[in-house]
């Protein structure tokens, strides 16, 4: 562990949370209602700065700004488990830090709490599904193409906000950082256990089935 | 043949039939009647989703996903027939839990039967050469660029779902698997036989001609 | 020159003028007369294309699917007079189809002619403009990092769709070719030669240029 | 130093600003009043002619077209003080002649000057962070992923028009340049200053944040 990994997180954190919760008020704010247009905006935004972020930071940290890839990486043997800790500590600062900012810059409270309610079946399946993608991305694609890691879990999540019902949160800090948004992005504290729950349960899944897809010798059949 | 393959195909297939479904609800919901914008989302999804996917998977099974092309694989040598039929029994068998699991995150009837009727000329000139097309550049980037053949594929369909006026299904197990769903992405069951018919004939057209354009020895010029 | 050249010039004007014109259609007919959305899915379905077919089809004959651009290959020396001149029938003619087989799938006309009047100093500055950059892209680009000339070219286009008063059509044939379709992306016949011009213009002023920048021993800063 | 890296940063700027005003000028006109809807255009083509620019241009000038840029090379010593003010000057000539040829393409009046005003407490915050996550792409990357520095920068700007309030002009020449543009892209010459001051003071503060980052010695963990 080195000081320079932590400072990656949390400023990676920092990034990547100012960028969902602001580009959520701003495509909010300018689509006239139009919820689609409106998503467009949000996703183009996240997609872009997770390829820019993992590109940049990855080689410092891993780039994980999400407890649940952290605590994976723990379970691989990849991170010790007071780096691990420390890395949860360093991503919830650095996104709480990061929604503040996107509330200065669009003159919105800096103290808010969120309304919008988030749960049921198809929302909860939905952040298990998404989660479990993102692990399973992250994982499978270090072993087969390496190279590739930031622009797939970009693409990704990209695509997780329109194929899931919940739009894809995938993150445990990232909810607890998006209810204290009262935007688009936000999500109710009690709404957030649950989001929680379901998305270590997705994250273990991708780990334990990484095993059966990854674990063989692979071939390489264009 | 291994194992890893086969749960490559179906795990492959399942989150690719999951973003189709998927994000053609979310969009059609989130759109508010116009279409064009419903279809972008659903097309940035979907191509998203493919880069990562073939990202992932390409090195374990190939990453077809689609029977159309395991069919042209087998003909080229590439895989056996035991294989080949292995192949395209996962790639229905996980599509369809994909197509069943967007309903539960959508809140959905698990079972529904699409009644969006598709045929016409029009419809399956589109069909055969958005097939025609998808294969041709599966050989030929694997010929050519092979590093790129990931990106090439999520291109060449974020391309089809406009340039064809069925917004290129492009897959045997799709078409059936959108069966099974009312949505904007459905096809009604008597359109189906049609549309894989001529899937298949475009898939064989591009077999034979990339005789044509790959066979010879290739000249570098930039 | 070898046949395979050939067949690849003419099929990939043939996809690409397909995609230029069928995504036109389809955008122009799904965008509820919003003229920005119905361009960002004409600009998507091209700049994707253009991607898989460099990419594809670029060891293979060049891709140019351009006369301006065989041009300036011809005046630099990459092919000769006869390749040239071989290579704008295949364009010409691939191209051409491509148009018609989008009406097929459309279910229009085959034989349109467009009535939309493409000209003016602004126009034909924009056409110009677009023409000069796409051959400067590709003289440099070709330079300075030849793997990426297909993004950069697909990009390059994405951009000149938005930035220029006549949406780029910076090709010849294909201006040619649009003439031929009463839709979105149609020019009247009596536009033509107008475009053509200040296309082939703006191609010799980037051939010209071109010297002055890439012409020196390049210093590599990041 | 040498002249081909002038006549870079000045093309390279020229098709920038005409890119940013360009798109800023067609999306307004088409998107019937969507804000979002315009910015989705304006975003797409200024993201996509970053990644050609810099991609051509990086080896030859290093692909500035940013006079907060080239004063944060200058800091770390990759050009002379005589060269980096020779770029900020070609920079802004050829910037502002980009602005005028878009107003060429477009049929409006050469000579505008915006009456937009952009200013308070968000907009100064939003320019601070835009800038300095620029900085730090540019520094970072180019320490981590070299190769990924047009990809990324490209797209750090794409999130960036999104999750700042200002729309991230981050670029002090065009700040200017905007200046004279009275179109959806401009900014009020009184608003100007401002703008410039925070936006140097965000790229000082990446120049000394990027040492505790990626000063030290970095491991590499997928």
């Amino acid at each position: 562990m080195n000081r320079s990994a932590l400072w990656s997180e949390a400023l990676g954190s920092f990034m990547l949370f100012a960028t969902v919760i602001g580009s959520g008020i701003m495509a909010e704010t300018l689509s006239g209602g139009n919820g689609a247009v409106a998503l467009l905006g949000n996703t183009l935004a996240t997609g872009a700065i997770l390829f820019v972020l993992i590109t940049m930071l990855g080689p410092v940290s891993g780039a994980h700004f999400n407890p649940a890839v952290t605590l994976v990486m723990r379970l691989r043997g990849h991170i010790g488990t007071s780096t691990a800790l420390q890395y949860m500590c360093a991503q919830l600062i650095g996104g709480i830090l990061g929604v503040w900012a996107a509330h200065i810059m669009f003159g919105a409270p800096i103290w808010e709490v969120s309304e919008k309610v988030r749960s049921g079946i198809g929302q909860w399946a939905g952040e298990g599904i998404a989660t479990f993608g993102l692990v399973l991305t992250i994982i499978g694609t270090a072993k087969t193409r390496p190279q590739w890691v930031p622009a797939s879990v970009a693409l990704y999540i990209t695509a997780a906000y329109w194929f899931t019902s919940s739009t894809s949160f995938a993150n445990p800090a990232i909810t607890i950082a998006r209810s204290l948004s009262n935007s688009f992005a936000g999500i109710a504290p009690t709404s957030v256990p649950g989001f929680i729950a379901v998305q270590f349960v997705g994250a273990l899944i991708a780990h334990l089935a990484s095993e059966a897809i990854f674990g063989e010798n692979r071939k390489d059949i264009a």
